[in-house]
């Protein structure tokens, strides 16, 4: 589907044979690159290739190859070398660019100070727009990670405003820079978290975020290509979450074994908690059971149905909630949309069910004389369960999150389990009901 | 967390409430708002808003608003008007826009094709680096999309080259561009899907891909500020097909009711479908639960615990396929790890649903003689389904895949539906076994 080089394969093979490679044959295929390819390619990378291969090339490439990164990306890298390391290739990078990334290295990964490149392009309120446009020609000889968008900064660092290259060409030479630009703008604190980071983003389709400390200055920008990153980090967790595990950290082939069955069984054993209480639930009915034991022939039916209709509201909700579509103060409209989905599929699942029993019953006679109740059982029962499914899989993640906890831990297991075991006390009190007299 | 304006709030104010509010106050608010502050914030809302909003508007404002938007998103715009409708508002359009936007109207919105925009800084590969420089200071008053990277093609639009706007800068004015462009880059075709559109920026850190015809003519540029929005939509794509419903495609408050038991009833009926085994599954050991009623008390526990370990698995192995983590070639080490981690985390959960029968045996002595008997058939069918569901659960997207299906569909009620009916068969198996003579 994609073309790639129009001269050169050599390349853009490379990056799609990387992840097959041993060390050994990364360093040397690296190493036959002509410079040019070579300096790309290393920028492409991942920053835990750049450390993979950084850390395994001789002392004076490590020099040459660690300083084409910019500020922020040489940071991630050196994080991800071993702690006595880094020192080292600090030491390796020019003075400036190591106060820099000292600097950055300073902030969690996850927040915003985390994200942000120290370089920018800025100017200053009383300049002219023409000496403005000189003094950027300047900057861009430097590296800035945009040239598209330009802070107004007063002498201690104040972010004062902001104003597009565009418009700058387009104003007239003489006028202030203080006049044309724009003081209406979003910022994010230096201790922004990267989610509410990347809604900003989002919600106000923008391409960069300066990041300023609790003083109003300017302490880097955060641009929209760092956020595509955080944006399938943060569906991965979620989705990892929702699948009833911690959230691994590492890719599923790169996570050691025992730390993965460490982040799995501990959900795993939470819900098998859970799960245990079916069994008391269902020594409650052991004597129905032992009475009609064609009873017991439906409860997997029924409580999978249950959990299933569930699953499908927490997942929708869940995901609804990250997107910020639905907020907490619309639990009552939720609500209201599973009850009339709910009652709607489990009505469809119920006749179903029923039909299932009555034909059984006429071509095998398994079911003896009271098919007919037990399929008004198993229909009604159907049809509660799926109802209720569908109304507390959507509640649960509107309570979590009430609660502090994060919504995407309203897992699919998670409400499976809780529908299983008010499942088995809804389908035999249903029971009860209609078959007292006849089988019970 | 976030700072907002450092003026004026009502601008910020109104983007948060937006979402709340009736069309008619969006309008009047909107029409409220200074020039700039109304310019900045068109251009941030979303294009279904935006379409809302133009069309709400009296016919002389609709011109100034829709001539705001950069072709792209006027195309985007356009198409989420009624068919009807949307002649009018391209003829609103200034001549060569329209011919723009009409042009990149005929791709599907999902391909490469319908997220690029058709303005990128161009020049040609026989100019000086000083030509190059002053054309592309010209186009720059103009409005292109990035004058960050900048395309050198021939007199019939074939894309030959790239180059840095920074790199221009930094190389000798007198020098060829065909000197200082690179060839080696990575270009989409126009019907290129958007997911893979999104793993090549992905792999290469890349900031705009060109996207050529397949005669190798430059048609248009995405860049990276429209792909987040693809990342987050197919994960949200993912999720919502992983809980097992189709995708909604609309917001969850939006989407019609009708339609969106469409997308769930037909999912859930097909599980309801596979459920019904388990009816028939149970119907060959009825005599054995008929014997053993305290048999059939842990069935939940044992099939609920083998689809949670079943969800588990399948969850993190879709989504490491989505993320090129995992390739088809990768089954067989996925499948030893998920040996691994299943009979490891079967082995924990065994032990416990041993230690449960027997500790509630002493308590309460409700499991009868046999209850050592009935302790090792619950733990050993927990290793065995627990075990199972891990396999089973990791390996159903490897071959949904194959079969050319999309491995979402995996879905964790999907797994928990497969693990319920052979949890069953399991269960009963090893009752059979253990208990013989003694309970059975």
């Amino acid at each position: 589907m994609t073309d790639t080089a129009l001269k050169d394969l050599s390349y853009a093979k490379l990056h799609d044979e990387w992840d097959e490679l041993e060390l050994e044959d990364k360093l040397r295929r690296f190493q036959e690159l002509t410079h040019a390819d070579a300096e790309e390619f290393f920028r492409e990378l991942g920053s835990s290739d750049e450390s993979e291969l950084l850390t395994a090339l001789p002392t004076r490439e490590q020099r040459l190859w660690i300083r084409v990164l910019d500020p922020d990306d040489a940071a991630d890298v050196i994080q991800s070398i071993e702690e006595e390391e880094r020192g080292h290739f600090l030491e390796l990078l020019d003075e400036s660019t190591r106060t820099e990334v000292s600097a950055l290295m300073a902030y969690a990964e996850d927040e915003a100070g985390g994200l942000m490149s120290p370089r920018y392009a800025r100017v200053r309120p009383d300049m002219t727009v023409d000496e403005a446009l000189a003094y950027l020609r300047k900057q861009a000889l430097e590296t800035v990670e945009t040239v598209y968008l330009v802070y107004v900064l007063d002498g201690q660092q104040h972010l004062l405003g902001v104003v597009s290259v565009r418009r700058l060409f387009s104003s007239p030479p003489t006028k202030k820079v203080n006049d044309v630009m724009r003081t209406n703008m979003i910022t994010a604190n230096e201790d922004a978290d990267q989610e509410d980071l990347s809604k900003l983003f989002k919600e106000h389709n923008l391409l960069a975020i300066p990041v300023v400390d609790s003083e109003g200055r300017m302490k880097g920008i955060v641009t929209i290509d760092d956020i595509v990153d955080v944006v399938e980090e943060e569906a991965t967790e979620d989705i990892q979450k929702m699948g009833g595990s911690e959230a691994l950290g590492d890719p599923y082939l790169k996570i050691e074994l025992s730390e993965m069955i460490k982040k799995r069984a501990g959900w795993l054993f939470v819900l098998f908690l859970g799960e245990l209480l079916t069994a008391n639930a269902m020594g409650y009915f052991e004597d129905q059971i032992a009475k009609a034991v064609i009873l017991a022939l439906f409860l997997p039916l029924i409580i999978s149905s249950g959990g299933n209709a569930g699953s499908q509201a927490s997942t929708l909700v869940v995901r609804a909630m990250a997107l910020d579509e639905v907020r907490l103060r619309d639990w009552w409209k939720v609500m209201q949309r599973e009850i009339i989905v709910g009652s709607s599929m489990g009505v469809i699942l119920g006749i179903v069910g029923y039909i299932r029993v009555i034909v059984w019953e006429s071509l095998f006679h398994t079911y003896g004389p009271h098919s007919q109740l037990l399929g008004v059982t198993v229909g009604l029962s159907l049809v509660g369960i799926v109802l209720w499914g569908s109304v507390s899989g959507s509640i649960l993640p509107f309570v979590l999150k009430r609660a502090g906890f994060d919504p995407a831990s309203a897992s699919t297991p998670f409400v499976a389990t809780l529908v299983d075991v008010t499942g088995v006390v809804l389908y035999f009190t249903i029971a009860s009901v209609v078959l007292k007299g006849a089988m019970l």
